[in-house]
């Protein structure tokens, strides 16, 4: 497998960590993203939305990182990941949705801002990155993990931009529930993190 | 079964309109979207991010309008709107994040302002949906549907944004490829439309 990447992305990191947490072996092919590889022709072809990451398994191309997840955790993870029961795989789901708008638009944003100079509209991120805290914060202080009873890619999804707002400038004492489920997704055998990234107690 | 929706909320006309392909019967309880009643205690409790729709089957409570269609489509639609096997899901999968992110910031957002009086940034609104339609029109103008060789949960979850734009004052002429194929999503056996959308000749 071959994973088209810019290391500091965050959605790139969800994919190299569900690829070690899986124990799957892949190569890095690096698109730079500070100089906006991902808008060149070459990488157009790959990815029309001109965003990393992108995977290639032999004759599949998967792009966008949620996408990506729903794929190795279908094809190489079985049931554990992502099951198939409606119910189940609709609130695995739903937790992706949460990563493509809410979790990109706020802490991923926050970020952005700070780390890459990034042009944000910083109250806005602010805002958005605040309500989602307190959402997660609750739902983690009565439950293990985002979705299910176990782990699954709801949890891989928005770990990253999550364990990186330290980057942002962003202090996680007020969300303790929080902090402990990053220490549990830590904990995982075959986690692999990533500079920047907050490191947390045992959970 | 239960749908929790504000009429005029193109999400939740998505769900409306994969109930009616699937020929599922349900009712409808109205959110109050106007007066923010989504935001309430009592829809809290339905749903901690405040939004609908929710779709409350049996015992099963959905949030999320891509994730109601997943679980639709899983339980009710067999593999023709949203198949297991893993490339296929992924490719459906990667549209749906489309559906969370880009068309939800983009046309969404252009329709919202005009529409709603929404305080929206309106010309990275524009800049958004122009770079999405886009990349849309390349991809409809080499094949009839967006994911797979027939309709899935994809073409669904993008489509009632892209046909409610010209609420947002935007004329869909400089996208002929789009407009065909909002002309067979229309086509569709149990396709429902609502006050607002283009309506395009037959595709």
């Amino acid at each position: 497998m071959t994973l088209y990447e810019f290391a500091p992305s965050g959605n790139c990191h969800k994919v190299r960590l569900m690829l070690s947490l899986l124990g799957l072996a892949w190569r890095s092919v690096a698109v730079n993203g500070r100089d906006r590889e991902q808008k060149s022709a070459a990488f157009l072809a790959l990815n029309p939305f001109g965003q990393v990451p992108v995977l290639v398994d032999g004759t599949v191309t998967v792009r966008d990182s949620q996408s990506i997840l729903v794929y190795l955790a279908r094809r190489y993870g079985g049931e554990q990941w992502l099951p198939g029961e409606p119910a189940a795989m609709a609130e695995v789901i739903a937790w992706l949705s949460v990563a493509s708008y809410e979790v990109w638009q706020g802490p991923a944003m926050v970020r952005a801002f700070h780390k890459f100079g990034r042009e944000v509209d910083l109250a806005r991120a602010t805002a958005l990155m605040t309500d989602l805290f307190a959402v997660l914060e609750q739902r983690l202080a009565s439950q293990p993990w985002l979705a299910l009873d176990r782990p699954t890619i709801a949890d891989i999804a928005v770990y990253p931009y999550v364990a990186l707002v330290p980057e942002g400038h962003v202090d996680l004492a007020p969300w303790p529930a929080l902090v402990r489920w990053l220490g549990r997704v830590q904990a995982l055998p075959g986690y692999v993190g990533m500079p920047g990234m907050a490191v947390t107690a045992s959970p």
